[in-house]
């Protein structure tokens, strides 16, 4: 268990392990990032950096030599790099959450075993294999690579009709899945906490709505009928148990109605704090950043209450130049990650509201 | 005005700066601190720092020439120190403010010329002269040097009988002031921020209650009458353009009652941001080191409205050992400011509490 003063090491610095350097200084703890990155945004935040590659074993031995617990802000660390870490430190969440989480594979087949729906899905290794899966699953589809694969990258969508061979070649003829379309009638997501204790702390399910594979707005509470609001808090929690997870972890779902029942069916997990888990920090009483500070400390976890309605909206590419009437609007929290150049597609910031209720506060 | 990118240079580098640089992230903004302590709780969260002594020429020429503007986070800045770096970038708030408020002799005579009332008080810079002033302004009295003094430092109290000589030894014969003791029922304060084009937002009035002249717990609402409430937001307001301020300030004031008729007396203004702000953090849709860095920068300010019921406790010397139930306390918000050593009288952090109603909040 950490102690007011201890050091939490970063691997990766963009803006999610910026926010979480900055959710852990207010609880007495400090931060060291390495990253490869030399305008890594969480560099500007934290008490020490170091600017490595992942596979620099020396720079890896220094930075284990600072810290008191690893952890990570993107799932795609080099399994080697964990485990050289390791050796010196606590890596959390632990390798088997990130083992399983890196390959889309290995997180459906690890989801489906656990007795939880996903969309159908089948592995394909090469081009006989993929025709075979198309076959048995059906178009439409997303052909996506196994590993590597982000905000839409490395996947490419079959229709009826398509080059199955011409998505082959273009998904660059990687170990890939095909998964069925599922025909949701909204996508949602649920991020949580676990600590090795097993103690598990949810916050409310996020409704979430994307543009051009990244997220656009997310949602709380979300639209979702109560029984299936229950099946996504206990999915979370299963899946959490099964990976011995410690930290905060998020889970994307879509939601399917069938004859006006909703249900629910994983999508992906993350391990780690997601973008649709933004909200909480304006929005719940605990963020998810200072509730994944507190579980890998080994601390109790958080108050993950939600304060009241809230939205959080990404400011992806040139939205960021609303930010001046962005700060003018009364109650919208901006959050901007400290990055030079707005290019398209990439994540600059985004904005936090919240109505606590609809009845003006009080004033003096 | 600045732009998200630029840099906020402060002066000073304890748990003040430390949050203000924490506040001005989120908003893109980058910070660097200069103190000659090379502990600084600041340094651990800033994008660069300079540790060198106040009057240090060549190392302010360099901080200056890494930043966008100036702000500090105590009121002694030396004034030296303020002037070197406005030839270089804007130093807020300003030379006026600073060269007030560093003196209570100053800081009174200034208010008391707006009109506003304060503890009767008289200039005292020799021994026949603070017998003159004991014989106009009577016993109880507090003798306080003019400058430098702090939580009760560089002050004695005179009660009748006492040894007037000996105070005056006490306090090292420096240029100091006679304040009259105020019979007041209540303390209060209120932290307010001013743009240099006159806007002005207030924060709710806060309750203090001291121990051993430093802050224990601040409370909102606090308990005052309506007009007295009026009366305090007015003079804050008064007293920020009298002063060409810009950024957050508080105003503390005594609460005396005259027949059931509660009214406000000036007691100190601080030309930064404040202990008794310190609810904002958690209590109000804007924190109070988020407008100074807004009012700095130029920024819209932002919404000042509190979010309920909140109170804010002190974490002083060894109460800091407490922070691992504090943590477990749900909806406590522990502030810890990386300091090392818990001293007695030493500010480790604070705790912020908040009710938003007394009804739970709906869960999922």
């Amino acid at each position: 268990m950490l102690k007011p003063g201890s050091t939490i090491g970063i691997l990766g610095g963009g803006q999610l392990g910026r926010m979480l350097a900055l959710a852990a200084a207010p609880l007495g703890l400090k931060t060291h990032v390495l990253c490869p990155d030399a305008d890594s945004p969480a560099f500007q935040v934290c008490d020490a950096h170091v600017c490595a590659a992942y596979d620099d074993f020396d720079a890896l031995d220094r930075f284990a030599a600072g810290v008191d617990v690893v952890t990570y802000e993107f799932e795609n660390v080099p399994l080697a790099t964990a485990e050289r870490l390791s050796m010196h430190v606590p890596v959390l969440p632990g390798a088997k959450a990130l083992a399983i989480t890196q390959d889309r594979l290995l997180e459906k087949s690890f989801v489906r075993d656990l007795g939880i729906g996903t969309a159908p899905f089948a592995s394909v290794d090469d081009l006989p294999g993929l025709e075979v899966a198309v076959a048995a699953i059906g178009l439409p589809a997303v052909l996506k690579t196994r590993r590597f694969g982000y905000d839409g990258k490395g996947q490419v969508t079959l229709r009826p009709g398509d080059d199955v061979a011409g998505a082959w070649e273009a998904i660059g003829r990687q170990p890939a899945i095909l998964e069925g379309f599922v025909p949701f009638v909204r996508e949602v997501s649920i991020v949580a906490a676990r600590r090795a204790d097993d103690a598990f702390a949810a916050f409310d399910v996020t409704e979430n709505v994307h543009r051009d594979h990244i997220l656009h707005r997310s949602t709380v509470p979300a639209t979702l009928q109560a029984d299936a609001m229950r099946d996504a808090r206990r999915i979370a929690c299963q899946i959490a148990s099964a990976l011995d997870y410690v930290g905060v972890f998020a889970v994307e779902l879509f939601v399917v109605a069938n004859q006006g029942v909703e249900s629910v069916l994983v999508n992906e997990i993350a391990p780690r704090v997601h973008n649709s888990g933004h909200w909480t920090q304006d929005g719940a009483v605990t963020s998810q950043f200072e509730q994944h500070v507190r579980a890998i400390a080994g601390w109790p976890l958080g108050d993950a209450r939600r304060l009241g309605r809230a939205e959080m909206v990404n400011l992806i590419g040139d939205d960021v130049e609303q930010w001046l009437p962005l700060l003018a609007e009364p109650g919208t929290h901006l959050h901007l990650y400290g990055k030079g150049e707005a290019r398209p597609g990439r994540k600059m910031g985004h904005v936090n509201r919240l109505w606590i209720d609809e009845k003006a506060v009080p004033g003096c």
